[in-house]
């Protein structure tokens, strides 16, 4: 709180709009490994445009986790405690119009990070990088922009979920987005968003109908839905089934939703049996314009690059009722090395109904 | 017949919508090759919701083909009889509303499917999955939901193409899909959409415009386009050429349409030269409301991955004339090694243009 | 010139429209290498229906710059004079309505081409292949059309903006396009265009607002960004830097504009930092219609397969303010592989904020 305060009272809103940088000043926390070059540290976050006070403040901490169960891989995650950190992160919701500041908290050690790190010049430190939303320079998590934390600090991030204008017909932020470290690995944070530290963020239009559940499914390297494949994609209980990411359930009837996310290195398609939805920004139409009702595409298959991120509702079971619903990517190698995993849209009583572990590799 | 209407009277409109599966029951055919925890057949297909009787009954089968004369490969077919099958399979059209009742004979023997699956354990079957309209977990076409065919066998599957509720603005099925096997070599059937067992499928909103032609290229794995790529994508005679899969003609002037598949594991783009589209569900645009004119983008490019599946229609040879129109994938080293055709608008006398094998690797 | 008039007063406007193709005749220029199949050069071209006179005749020269000062691969470019070929070439642009004549001189050397070609059959030769506008075959730009220049030659060719037609509601031709080699190193450009032979074609509807500044950003092989990467995709100065392919520069609150195209044999992804667009034809939405704007997702972030090309048009530093925004593929090693650059937007005083080369590999 004391660092959005200080922001705030230092770099009010509209300040930076078209002005200068602020001076650079020092961030808490240990001094880094941190090469001469960086040796100016980040400057605090400023505020965009619009923002003059945060309707919400949060704390986001980026943890090292428990290694990969199979891979060994190091594993990180964005929580908003400590100890709930987890991949994805949290899933961060906004309604245009808000303002958002974000402390973030790098609790991750710096061993690690130097383990992640390709070249020794590289800053050991993690970031907060969004998209969609507006940000100044100083909130944009990359290194050019030295908005990063380095282990032990932190540092408060703004976001403005920008309505649209309706006077300059300016586009509004309402979108289904993500977010995710720019700084581990390397200048792209190619590493942070391979250990974990990804997670979605929704911004809704005022009005916007909200569903009952909300599912993420980022699809990755080593053909990963959330970095897990195969078995590990699906963990539901048949009774009492707890619902999460790698448990995704539905009462028949419930409107749900997706944020679908690629990230990494290959392109990959999300499909989902029995379901479909527009080709919209919310997977809906509710629009009666015949013109507009005949040119949208309805369907049942996206593909999606990395840095793609898209959203879809869904009535859970319309028209096709409870069932094991496969959810996979339609790369065929892909989905047979066990980028697969179920919609489970749940029986009258509850249960999921038999399933198999088949999606597994 | 015997096993749709059987399905129709036990298992009726709705009754299975949130209700239990029904108990397993043996399917016809000859106890094939099928492990112990996939002892239980397959159900036979209930109908989806709002589908009380199938408007029209069609058989389906599954044949297997001669070898690729190019690469030895198994190939499959489906067909609306064994001798006519095909790869692609036969285009099945419907409009929002209907209900088809669709029988698959298997007629492909245990040892081809044994020689193509990997795992000893997987069944040797053959099924139906549908993009896009509406079926019961029995009619999924997969492992998961038990809706395969066995050698020798058969089963009823049920499609809904269910219309746009004009209550709820809920989407209608109107589009571009395709179907295929979820069975051959593993349970995402990657060795029967790679042998040949798809199709496109249409569905058609009440009032669509009807195109005088319609061809489907779906695009695969080795370049290929419908599974061949060179010299033996285009086989058009150049006097009265007979239109088909490897042959694309068109009379000036007339509305034709593509339907456009992703299979295998790889990304391809549809480009074709001297004509465009509306980016929408059916490549046109007939309303005038100007700024979902001005919205809509224009295009002649398009990108898709595995599972996807789009529809284009155009007026063959509007503003450019009679030619041979390229029609090839833009990857350039895909195009290159023969994932390239042509569209032959056809000369007044209906004669094709002279035209080379050029694009052929 | 004497081309162009040529083949206006022989082959008028819809004169081949359904008609037969005219009869082969030499072009200008020395005997070049064509092998007997090809030995007929092409013939002049024509002009599309609704092109009765050129609005607007250009000249463009075919060229063969300075090798690659890294990889020492060839470099070709297009350029409206000889010494100004440059890649990307020159972007066009036009208004739906107009009707261009483009004279292509081909000035590299045979030596050159032979270098490039990977069979001894193939022609020597440049082309222009458009996307998006209407041409005959005979602007074609392609070897099964014989539309391509020896070395040495000329050729016109003959681009038709069409417009949307009012009456019966079919597709105008504005949009974001380009315009490329079809000849070099096989029949299908491949390495006409990863030498440099490409180039922005920008079809506006009237009406359409224009932006302050254009920047073409070609997504290709070796993860490049205009076949550069890394340092060489960006040369801004610090002060008083000077707008072009390699320094994106914006005052803030100017238009700008972006034409993002994939040439290769990957795909990318275009990312911009601090900015989103409508996914629509101009990346904005000026409409009311609360269906539609509530339908038109906001991205910032494409995927792009080769061929693709669109367009999107941002206010520079819209809410957030001057800064260096990272541009880059979100493909994650090609971004790490230096694919990679920023949009400045600069200062109050004029100047870019201070930045490093860390985009670089």
């Amino acid at each position: 709180m004391a660092v959005a305060v200080f922001a705030v009272t230092l770099f009010g809103a509209g300040l930076l709009r078209f002005g200068a940088q602020p001076a650079a000043a020092p961030i808490a926390g240990p001094a880094a490994a941190v090469p001469a070059r960086h040796a100016v540290a980040a400057a605090p976050a400023a505020q965009p445009d619009g923002c003059a006070k945060p309707n919400r403040t949060i704390q986001l901490y980026a943890v090292e986790l428990a290694k990969d169960p199979v891979t060994k891989q190091v594993r990180l995650g964005y929580g908003l405690a400590a100890k709930s950190a987890s991949y994805p992160g949290p899933t961060i919701e906004m309604t245009e119009g808000e303002c958002l500041a974000i402390t973030l908290h790098n609790n991750v050690s710096s061993a690690t990070l130097q383990s992640l790190r390709g070249n020794s010049a590289h800053p050991l430190a993690v970031s907060l990088h969004a998209h969609g939303v507006k940000y100044t320079a100083s909130s944009d998590g990359t290194m050019e922009n030295k908005s990063y934390v380095a282990p032990g600090g932190q540092r408060t991030y703004f976001w403005y979920a920008k309505p649209r204008d309706p006077t300059t017909g300016a586009q509004g932020t309402a979108g289904y987005w993500w977010y995710h470290d720019h700084m581990v690995g390397g200048p792209h944070g190619t590493a942070g968003m391979s250990s974990g530290l990804f997670g979605a963020l929704i911004v809704r239009r005022q009005g916007d109908v909200k569903p009952a559940r909300t599912y993420v499914t980022a699809f990755g390297d080593r053909q990963s839905i959330n970095l897990r494949r195969g078995a590990a994609t699906d963990t539901c209980a048949a009774t009492k089934p707890v619902a999460g990411p790698t448990c995704l359930i539905a009462k028949p009837g419930e409107r749900i939703e997706f944020v679908v996310i690629g990230i990494g290195n290959d392109v990959h398609t999300f499909h989902l049996h029995g379901h479909s939805w527009a080709d919209t920004r919310t997977g809906t139409l509710d629009g009666t314009d015949k013109s507009l009702v005949n040119s949208v595409a309805v369907i049942d298959n996206k593909t999606l690059g990395p840095g793609d991120s898209f959203g879809l509702q869904i009535i859970a079971g319309d028209s096709v009722g409870p069932g094991n619903w496969m959810l996979h990517c339609h790369m065929q190698f892909h989905s047979d090395q066990g980028m697969s995993t179920m919609l489970h849209v749940l029986n009258a009583d509850g249960t999921v109904a038999p399933h198999s572990a088949d999606h597994a590799p």
